[in-house]
This record gives C-alpha cells, structure tokens and sequence, in this order.
C-alpha cells in the first residue's frame, strides 16, 4: 500500500500536514543497536526551516517514540514514533482554488471532493519529517558498518558547485554543512541569490548529487529490486522531485559504449573500476565504487505571485495569490530526506546482503 | 522479492537467458477480457533483434500459455506463460573475464561464484521478452479503457528526433514503426549511423521519449505508491536504463517557479492546464494532462573492441574480447519495453481508481 | 512485515502495552464512506473490561483519528488512529521471571533482552483493541452491503451454548449482548462461574462461534488467498487462540464423504446447498452459504496462583506469583476482536470482487 | 496475490491441473546450498498416488529446473522449475454440473463462466506437487540445521494412530513410510478400510498430527506474523482441510489456566516446560519445545456414487456421477504437502532468525 515501503526492513508513515500529529513505523531494525537520540535529532533539524532563505512555517520537530527503543537501544521490535503538528494555519488556505503544480486539483477530483486539503494534507512536504527520522536510524547503522552518505547542492538555479572530489573528504564535510555546497564561495552566492527570490515572491530549483562510499559488493537484487528501482522509488515519493540518474545518467546518450564503459581492474588486490560512470551500479547490484546519482528539485509550487487557475466551486477560471508561508526554495531542506530515503533503502539492501554472506560461512 | 512487482495485477518473471525457457505469470486480469495473441506476438515482435543493425541471436518468441486465457478470453486467474530459449551459445563467453560494465563482476561476488552467469543469467536483457508478454496484456485493456502508448528515440547518440506534436497522432504513428523515431529523414540518418557504429564493433545510447493519452484524473496513490515512483522503480528494471525523468525533468533547475508552474484553466467544461511542464503528474497522480517521460539508455556494454578487464582465476589484470553477438545499439529494442512496463504500472493504477470511483457511485 | 496485513486494504499496528499510545493505520477504505464513530465506540467497548467478571485494569478507549476521516466521512486515504495507554502499572510485573504460557521466555531469548517487557509489550493483547477501531470501520462498509457478522461463546470450559438456529435473528441478538451467548440461561450460569473462577485465582476458555450472513459468492482467491487462509492468519494473530476450523472442522474426520458432502440444488432460481457441512466456502471461495467456523480461545494464561518458572537472572527454578490484574476468561472480549478481524478480511475480498463485476459489467 | 507467498523466501505457483505444466519458483534460497535431486523426488513420490488404495491417474512428477541450481548447488538466484501434466482426460468432466464440496459452482460464478474448470483447474490438488518440490527444497536447509519434520495420520475416518513418543525416533520412522503410521497394526486396518470404502465408492478423511523437533527458541514475529498465523496460513491453501489447531487445540476449552499452563524449569542449563500443551509456541514465538499441530482432511470431495446436484445450462436440479479417477482418501497424500508447506514456513521464519542473531553478534 501507499504508506509503506521496504521489504527487510519498512517503513510506514502517517498522518496529515494540518492533523494532530504525522508519524511513521520502521520495522526490521535488529535489537541491541545504540540509537542517540540527538544523531536523528541533527538529521531532523537539517531539515528544519531556517532563516530567512524558508518558510516561517516552524515546527519543533522532537519526535515521541511509541515502541522499540528503550534506555537508548533497539528492543528488536518495530520503531514507532509521532512528531507534532504545531503550527497548523489552516485558515491560510482557499481550498477551492486548486494551487497551479500542486496536488490540489488531481487530489479534489481523485477524493471526490471528501479530502480536507488544508495544507496539502497527504501530499504535504512535512511528512518527510517522518522519512528522515525513519531514515537517521538507517543511516546510524549503516555508519557504524563504515557506510557514509552525502549529498550537495550540485546546482541552484543557474549556479553550479563542484563536484565531489576526495568522496570521504566531502562527505564527512557536507555532514556539518547547514546548506550543503562543496564550494564556499558559490554558497554565499547562493543564498544572496536565494533572499533575492524571496523578495520576487518567486521560486528556484536545483539538482542535488548523491555519493555513497562503504558499501559492500554485490547490494541490490536482479530485476525488481535493482538498487536503482528501489532508490527511483522511494526518492520519487519525495514531493517535488522529477528526475533521478545513475552515474552518467542522461549524459550517457552522448558518448559511445568504449568511451563510457567501465573497466575492471586489480589494485593492491582490490577489484576496482577505472572510471565510475555507472555510478557504482552494474546490472543492479553495487559494485564497489562509490554510488553516485543525481536527483532534480523543480522551483517551489507555491509561491507568492498572482497566478491564474480554476475555482472549483464556480467551475470559472480566476487567479489565486497563495498567502501560506512558503520556501524561496527547498533543495537544502530536500537534501536530509534524499540522504535518509537513500539510508533506509542501503540498509534494507545491505541486511539482505549479510544474510546471503552468513549462510555462504556456514555452509 | 525481486522477480515479482504491482499491486493489484501482479507480474513475476522467472527464468535465465541460458536456461531452456523464461516465462512470467500476470495475476489480477479480471475475467472476460478478449485477448487477441496477435497483439501480444506483434508487441513481442517490436523487441526482436532484426536485420543488420541488430544481434544476429534470432529468438522465435512465441507464448505459450500455461493458465490463465481460455478460447480468446482472460479467465480471471494468473495468466502463466513460457518463451523458449531456442538459440543459446554457451561456449562464448569466457566466464572468468568480467565484461565491463555488465553485471558479471558485481554478481560474481554476490553469489560467490555459484551462478552460472553464461549469457547474463537473470542479468540478460533476454528476460525483458517476458516484460512484453505481461505489458503487452495490460496494454491491450488500456486500449480498451481509450489510453494509448507510445515511445520514439528522441535523441540517439548526436541525433535528435522531434518532440510530441500531436500525441494521439504520433502515439499512432509509432505502433508502426519498428524503429520508432517521428521525422523519417533523421531515422533514416540514424539507422545509417548505426551500420557505422557495428562496423566499428562500438556501440551507442539515447534518450526514449513516453507519451500516454486518455488517462482519467487521479491515478496514483500518495507517498509511496506516486506514479513516477512506480513507473521508476520497473524502468529502472530494464537493463541500460540510468536515468528516468518526468515532464521537464532536470531541465527544471533552469527555470523559476513563475516559469514553469503549470496554470488551470477550464476549457468547454473540463479543466487543463496551459502547459504540461510536470509532464501529467502532480502530487505523484495524474491530473488529465498526457504523461510524458524520458528514459536514458546507455550505450549498449557488450562491444566487439578489445578491453581492458580481469581475470578472477588468475586474480590478474588482462584484456577480453567478447565474441557473442551484440547490438551496436538497443535502445528501438528497449522502445516496447518501455511501453509494456508503463502499461503495467498504469494498469495497476487505473484498476486501484476503478474502484475508488466504483464505491462512490455507489454510495 | 509483521505489523501489516491485507490487499486491498491494510491494516498496521503499532505501539506496545505499556506506551503513551498504540495505534493503527487502515489504508484502502474508499472516500465518502459515512463512519459513525460511535459506531466504532460500541464495538470498542464490548471489548472492554467490565464488571466484575473481568480485569480491573480500564482504559477509555477514545480512539483520536490523525487522519482519513473529515466531517463524519471517510476522506478516502489512509485512516490513522492512536488510543491512549492510560493505566499503565509496570512495577506489577517481575521481568525476570517469566509468567507461564506467556510470551514472556520467549520474547527474552529473540530480542536478547532488550525488550522492555513489561505488560507483555507488543505480545500483549492491549493491542487488540486497535484491531478492532479498524475492524469497525470494516465491518460498518460490509453492514452498508447488507453483510452481517456474529460471534458467541459457544462453549465456555464445561458449559454449552446452543448453535445458531437462524443466523439473520441469532446475529442481530449478539449485537446487542456484551456477553454474548445465545441460550440466556446458560448465559447467567456460565458467569456465575466465572466468578468463581476469579475467587480461585484460576481461569478458563472456550470456543467461539463465528457466523457471516450476506455474503456474495466468489468472495476469495485461489491457492494462497484462499478465505480460510487469509481469515485464519489474522484470526491466529489474536493472543490465546489456538485453534481455527471452517464448517464441521475437525468433526469432518468422522464421516465419510457421501454424510458430509453438501449437495447443491435450486431454490426459487437461487442455488443453495442442502446441508452447510463445509461453513459457506469451497475451494476457498464463498459459496453463498453463511460463512461459518469455530475459534478456541485458551485459558487466560495469567492466572493469580502461584506457579513454578525460572528465574532468569539467577539462572534458577523458582516460582512466581503473578500481582497484575487479570481476567478469569478473555473469550467474550475477544469476540468483538474475532468479529473485527473477520470483517477486515471479508471486505478485503468484497474489495476484490466487486472490481471482478465491475470489469465484468463493462465489457 | 494469491499466487505467492512469504518473506524472506516466496513461495509462486503457477498453471492449472489440466494444462501442459504447472511450475512453481522458490525466491530466496542463499546460494551454495548443495541441494540433490533426489531428495525432492523422494518427498514427491510420497505424494504420488500409489496402489489399489489411490487414484489411477498417475502423474511421473519429475522436475525440470529452469534457474538457480547449477551442478547440484544452489546458484542463489530464484529457482524455477515445472511439472509435465501428462494424464489428463478432460472429457471425464461433464462441467456445467458442478460436483458437490468442490470449487466448481464458486469458481462458476467468480469467473463468470470464462474458466475452463476441467480438472479443477487452479482449484485442483494437482498444484501441491509444486508445493512439494518447493517445500522440499527448504525441508533440506532445514535438515542441515538440525531441524525434522514429520507428520502422521492420527485418525483416517474411525481408526485411531498413537501419538508421537519419542519425536526424533517418530520422524525418522515417518519419513520411511508410504503410508504414515506410527501403530504398524492400526495402519494394515486403515489400509484395508480403504479398500473396502474404495468398492462402496464412498471416500473419509481424518487427523494429521505434525512435529517438529530442533528448532530455535524465537522464530516468528509478533502480530500477524506469529509462526501459528503463517501455518496456517499455508496449511489452509492445502484443498481439503478444513481446520488447524496447536497444541491441545480445541481441547483447551476443557482446562482450566492452572492444569494447562506450560510450566518453566532449567534441566542442565536448557530452559524447558514441563508439558508441552501450546505446541511449542507461546506469542508466536518458538519456544524450544517439540512443535506439534494438527490438521482435518476432509473426506475426498469426489465420491463416485450418484448426487444430486444443479444443471447450469438448464438451471435445474439434477443429479451428477463423476467420471473421473478419485481417491478414497487423500489424507496420506496430503502429508508431503503439509510437511513442505511447514518447511517453507519454519525456513522463512529460521532465516529473520538468523539475521536477528547475526547483527547481535556484530553488535
């Protein structure tokens, strides 16, 4: 079903923008791992709205665990946690003017009309507060196997930053970065930039890059479960994102197979590929060089704008000014979600993984 | 697990590339449905390699049905088929030689060399004839319900096709076309350079463009069962696929907000929108505009040309030479791939929206 | 995973005993269902413990809906409650001793002693009162459908109730019973009993006696999904029972198959069988028939004696004197968990069938 | 969908009783396992019917593999494999008369008339063969852990089999025997009785009683994926039982909490109960006891006496003599299945086991 995902391990989310409360459940979680509350805290606050470059939308974002972790370990059993809704402004909200490049409309005509909308309720960003609280566990038990995970602003609008360089280096540096760009200089003139569209009222995108280094070989399964499916899937479950590419990803439709084909070779050893334009992927499965993928954030639906649409309770065309409280643009908020879906779908892979390896030990 | 997928049809593929067949089972066809094999055999057909710019590896590819279509028409059970493996050549791979970027190294390590990995195993492309089997079928009911298909190789290599003009007409034109490509001098231009290319024991990649027209509102599910990540996550199941976007996809990072947001309007009673930049999907549903998607196959990885590898006998560094027989390029036989797959996830969705709607009549 | 179950619909738990809250997450239930929540309120309260003849722990039981219910109507996504823990007494319970016939030894050896079990945590049947809000909900569409369901102690340690005589009357008898026995001078002898049984500090079971009218024919799937298959899993799931059989069940080992065999014939143009040997259901579909079977619900285990058991800190036999508070009998609060989770399964398969006809109706 | 089943390893059926082959894969087994063929011929010729005491359709049933074991080892991949139908006299069946306790006249109607339900179609007792050869498959894993599997005919019609006395002995002395019956006297009579039921043309049933001995403490999960909900689950995917139960079963309703509680003591270190009244199962959860559950077989549906019955062409009541080849009795047949169907079970749950473990041990 729609609300869950994952298969050794998985992870169920719930609520709306505008209830109570949203949650999720992550079940598959090992007993006995130590779980700081404060590295899922950090991931969390990555995410938060801050200064004057987001939405004042602000959310305390402490979750309340149910079930499955006690005096600071796992107990074993499914990891059931709540985060509140505090700062629900519903009234914000013309509920029969479907916002242009939201959910809104196909949403009215999919519920009949029965969906309170208010805040974009199932469709909302802040469910991925669920994602990353679910995905921080995952990626604290990837880390203590030597997997790490990162990912930057590859490029706002029409500024780019470096790629990655020294993998580990950049990694370990994006964990401490508030607005992830590799290259100081061109995050300052990001963020002006950003501050600037802020006052337009308007909106910008970007596309973020990820890089995985740690990982075993041989993650990921034939067919269904390539490491790229599972990885498309759940990062598109992300809204506003709408494009997702391995490696190379559509530059590959520029070069021929001896200019981008990947060779093997040994090194101290060590099976390794001279270049990496597979992105660490090969017939689904890792492969021991550094997973890399790109993913795009288009521009903030909403901005503050006049723009035309539809009233549905008239059945006229109109405009609507949405009067919410909105992100100039939300790739740096994105980039835990994207981080921690990636986590939750490496460890679901990497538990499969050690299962084939035990039984091949004991055999 | 991995060789099974969807919701309320449910489609499992088994078998190996070198094994005496493959087969799959498509289970929740309802009953009643006249299922002309024809249209299979001719969607079947469209993946076949052909003439010169193809592998001479020739398949029959003809079905045959264990379950499932009794006299013409879907019984209502899992529709179970075989496809024979008739022209299997073993003999020429050399195993212990991984071909750069295949799946042989990565799956050589995830099945500690138990695998026989002659002809890719369950990696091989050749698996992909059991996709059109399934999606060949589910096409057929979309058909019915007025929903079309269509792919055309939008850019190969430094080639580019025209865009969608008219989509029904051109969705049209390409279920009769074996090398799907909408202006007829650069398709010409294009299979020309691909007698270079397979001259040059090289090979090439592009860019597949999907439309489908005559979807209803409100397909799709929220959060996890998005259309783009359930179209995503059985692309990127297609060996050769690295990148999968959505309406404008990457190039939204180019774009403002204002720019790109895609305003509604009523049109003689029924709601549009201006443009289609998110390609007919918002909030991960459809909103009544035609989907639109792009696919990036890269090049083909098996190329006659001699590469660098190694030998995982001699635990050394060498050179291979693979002498099966390949495709210079595959993506006009990706093409009824694409479609079928698509057919799949969008089958499954339409019978999820049935139903919504059915309890609502009938309430 | 372990904490979902269904297709169509899905139902998800989560939470423990001992928590702030447990919860569930029913997904599937179309939009614009009316859902009277007192509905739910009366089905959760036969639930509960009440009177003299049960535990004396008492929760509310108000369930507070986080999602998929807005102004008395379902919204069509996916519907998430949470029910406060109110009267939690962890210190009753000595942990290292582990309470007979509990899951108590056997939870502490597959979480290696990292589940806080106290209340018996995610083993305890608290969480059956989230089955049942999500029962409910189930068992109000099928009422809408004209499909009936209703559950008495058939038996309870040595005393019987009558069978059904006339299901239609005998169903809507025990909707109104809280402790539901058909025969209302077994019913006052059964608990007099009871309480004798409280004063002993012992406890007993019984066997409960399921029957479904309304149902339409070709509800269910073959092999897997069969209606046995699929009502047995989740009927198994409730703690204490023990035992599940359709029809004559396990009395089917005395008869030879011309005595049981239920012959089929006309009856004003509707085709009924002479006898109901098998419990409404062939080859694991309704056939038309009311859907009968039997559970068995064993002696509560907590029982106020003192018992033999281990000590699992001193590695030691001792013995333990249970101090929480319990029930005689759980067989009538588990009827309304039985009838929930029947209801959940039914409209499953109803979900599935009536996509069947409407396909069918439409070719 | 109800063609599949499990977790950790899945279980898919396919095909019909009276089409060219039906087949089945078994996704999830590690790769390496050393897996001879002889075994699983050995399990599925207890199936086979045999003597003057069974059907006279006699199937060869040998499996042809079509992925995952190369050389006599697992390859780690799904294992595919089919079955030859080879006896199949459709004509046999007069099939708009649906025969009485059968899946005919539900099958009629939930397919609207479009399955061709010679045979039994996907009804058919046919398909366990492939539950067989699958569960076969993990009954040897299971084997290499140290756990058995053996089930005995504790009641055919009137005839009473002693209980188990020594389980591993029991086993072992099963797994000879064609006919499962651990009384050498009481088994002759069962054998004659059936002749003699054979001549009247009548059929009977009984009780299977099944053990398991080796398993580790902790296997299944809280919720809905207890070990007793994924047995019988499976158990009642067999045609023709109609009922399951652990432990005492249904005559828990006789006992009271103090005379049926398990009681636990330490014997040289080993936690062990002094009765074994829950089957070795208490939340679910193996306990480290024998696990002993029992099952109903229906009398054989198909009796060859003449019975009434309705006309679904004339829509009138008549009567029906089936034709076809029948048994007097399937319960010795039914034992491999129910044998490998607690295989597949008991190895799904053995391998979360395992992981739950493993990363313990890492810890």
């Amino acid at each position: 079903m729609s609300n869950s995902i994952g298969e050794r391990i998985r992870l169920t989310i719930f609520g709306e923008s505008h209830g109570s409360v949203i949650g999720g459940i992550l079940d598959g979680i090992p007993a006995g791992v130590e779980l700081p509350l404060e590295y899922i805290q950090e991931k969390l606050n990555l995410r938060k709205a801050k200064g004057s470059i987001s939405t004042s939308r602000q959310e305390e974002d402490v979750p309340t665990f149910l079930s499955g972790i006690h005096q600071g370990y796992t107990e074993g059993n499914a990891i059931a946690f709540i985060l509140k809704n505090k700062n629900v402004q519903s009234k914000d909200y013309e509920l029969h003017k479907p916002r242009p490049s939201h959910a809104d409309y196909a949403a009215y005509e999919k519920y009949f009309g029965y969906m309170n909308l208010a805040g974009g309720a199932i469709f909302s960003g802040r469910l991925t507060a669920a994602f990353v609280v679910g995905g921080a566990i995952c990626q604290k038990l990837l880390e203590d196997k030597g997997v790490y995970i990162g990912s930057h602003i590859k490029r706002l609008y029409r500024f780019q930053d470096r790629s990655f360089e020294n993998y580990e280096k950049d990694i370990q540096k994006l964990s401490r970065l508030n607005f992830p760009v590799l290259d100081s200089s061109i995050s300052k003139t990001m963020q002006e930039y950003l501050l600037k569209i802020k006052e337009e009222k308007d909106s910008i995108g970007g596309i973020l890059e990820t890089a995985v280094v740690g990982l075993p070989v041989g993650l990921g399964d034939p067919i269904f479960d390539s490491l790229e499916s599972n990885l498309s899937k759940i990062l598109f479950s992300i809204p506003a994102i709408k494009g997702v590419s391995f490696g190379l990803g559509f530059d590959f439709a520029q070069y021929k197979g001896s200019e981008v084909n990947d060779v093997l070779f040994y090194e101290k050893g060590k099976v390794k590929t001279k270049t990496n334009h597979n992105g660490g992927i090969n017939g689904g499965l890792s492969n021991g060089m550094p997973l890399v993928f790109h993913t795009v954030v288009k521009p903030t639906s909403s901005i503050g704008l006049v723009q035309e649409t539809i009233d549905l309770q008239t059945q006229t065309n109109t405009t609507v000014e949405i009067q919410g409280r909105h992100d100039p643009a939300i790739i740096h908020r994105v980039r835990p979600v994207v981080d921690a879906v990636t986590a939750f779908v490496l460890l679901d892979a990497y538990l499969k993984r050690e299962q084939e390896c035990l039984w091949q030990n004991s055999v």
